[in-house]
């Protein structure tokens, strides 16, 4: 059951935009407004029905209940600040931001004491950006930290709580710093990871791009999937945890040294051992339903598609 | 066309078994023939009539006229030195190693005067092994890379290619230093790379694994895939092609370096130039027809099944 009756958008990308369309799937009566910086974004949104789609921040968040920031997370300093004078009392604000301790430091010196503040972040997302990248199940079934402090009243919390649980996603509360750490292994440090090993391959002169394309499909074009995420949301993910990205990017390099001094070394029984023990993961990843039991993705049952 | 009228498989793992599936799905009258020096995947085989299947390699490639290696890179050695006396003259032995050089100069010494030797690697698989594992349109618009030498006549070379053409396969041939570091770029480094990131989510004792199992879907669970691939055959690769590899993860180390530093200075510029140009090249991926169009592999039209 969705407890808020009018529900307002900041950002029109990918989370957004599922958030609009998960709603009005689950109740259409719910109230739904929503702003973009960019023109050409609300344009789309206004074409694809995702909401009400307004011009500017006042106008959108006017009587809301619930105010959800889906910009990247280096924009919601400067959305705070507009938002301050136009929330309604009572009202709660939320984020769905992929970094949790600094986007908090940022939001709130802006809000008003009679606003609850419920930071969150749905792991939730596809490669694509944009409006027309909404899916309306895309938090089904996936999960949504919510880390509030003990200031907000209980029932504010398990309010939020509940709404995500109609869109489909499992609740879990953390500490802004765990969180920020959780995320660091589970998400910041692998895109990095996979962005650069993309551009080590683009940039390697010995083998052609059309090469690096054509035999992608023996490892490297997972990783491109990965590397295909939105720019702006990342750079502003890497600027905003730096600590614990660092720490994990610390951890993977003592880690890659040595398994390229074994390689070196032809240490055969360390690298064998070192490969068998990460196969257990997988197994349990499937088996929590965080991913799809088909080998491959799935890609040669759905063959004629890729061809 | 099939030419070949008896293949012989040595190894009945994931390719081996595809193999067979691809024959008989094509023309059932090819006589196929495997063993497996394990006794549990011989008798796996036999139940899966995946070929005929000998517990030994002498019987395996009597009369065969194409002899197919498909056992670890580590293994082909051994392999040959037991094949050497038992081979039908003028039959063609080809290998499906992820590595080519190092695998030429174990297999070369043992092959008499009258066999064809043209090595071979289809880029096709997944992160299953076994008989079990093996899928009859796993090679479907894949390559195939052949690396033939000068010494083997133009007219078997063809013959081999027109074999992997009717699996489904795109042949192009290389030299075999060339396949080793086209290789070490798309595969062989993503794959360590991946094998490390899975190596230290496990090992950081900050996170509970299952925070890392529950929270995977936001980067980390497409790295699990990869990393889930037979140790032994991953141990051998890199064994075998430890200069490829060690030269490419060099420049993967420098370009990390190269990130961190940009996080650790909040030079957003870099970071946003730097994500903005992989994009292209998922794109390009895509439509070489080398991975599927659907977002995120597809998982969000499959949710029932992943739920």
């Amino acid at each position: 059951m969705i407890k808020y009756k009018h529900v307002a958008l900041i950002g029109l990308g990918l989370i957004a935009s599922s958030i609009a369309l998960a709603i009005k799937r689950k109740n259409s009566n719910v109230i739904i407004t929503g702003t973009s910086r960019s023109k050409k974004t609300r344009i789309l949104a206004k074409e694809l029905k995702i909401c009400q789609v307004f011009d500017n921040i006042r106008d959108t968040v006017k009587n809301a209940d619930l105010v959800i920031l889906c910009v990247p997370v280096g924009a919601m300093s400067a959305v705070s600040k507009e938002l301050k004078n136009n929330l309604k009392k009572g009202s709660t604000i939320t984020d769905v931001g992929s970094v949790k301790k600094r986007v908090i430091s940022q939001i709130n010196p802006f809000l008003p004491d009679d606003i609850f503040f419920i930071p969150g972040h749905p792991l939730a997302g596809t490669e694509e950006s944009g409006p027309q990248a909404g899916i309306s199940d895309l938090f089904e079934g996936r999960w949504c930290i919510l880390t509030p402090d003990n200031t907000v009243p209980k029932s504010e919390v398990k309010k939020l709580e509940s709404f995500w649980v109609s869109l489909g996603s499992m609740v879990r509360y953390m500490t802004p710093d765990h969180h920020d750490l959780v995320l660091a292994v589970t998400s910041h440090a692998p895109h990095l990871i996979a962005y650069t090993m993309v551009g080590v391959a683009d940039d390697f002169s010995k083998i052609s791009n059309s090469e690096v394309i054509n035999y992608s499909a023996a490892g490297f074009r997972d990783f491109t999937r990965i590397a295909a995420s939105d720019p702006t949301m990342w750079r502003d993910v890497f600027l905003n945890n730096k600590e614990a990205s660092l720490e994990i990017l610390g951890r993977f390099n003592e880690e890659l040294f040595a398994l390229q001094s074994a390689i070196r070394n032809g240490d055969g029984d360390f690298l064998y051992e070192y490969f068998k023990r990460t196969r257990k993961i997988r197994r349990s990843i499937i088996d929590a339903g965080q991913d799809t039991k088909e080998i491959n993705f799935g890609r040669y049952q759905k063959k004629s598609s890729n061809l």
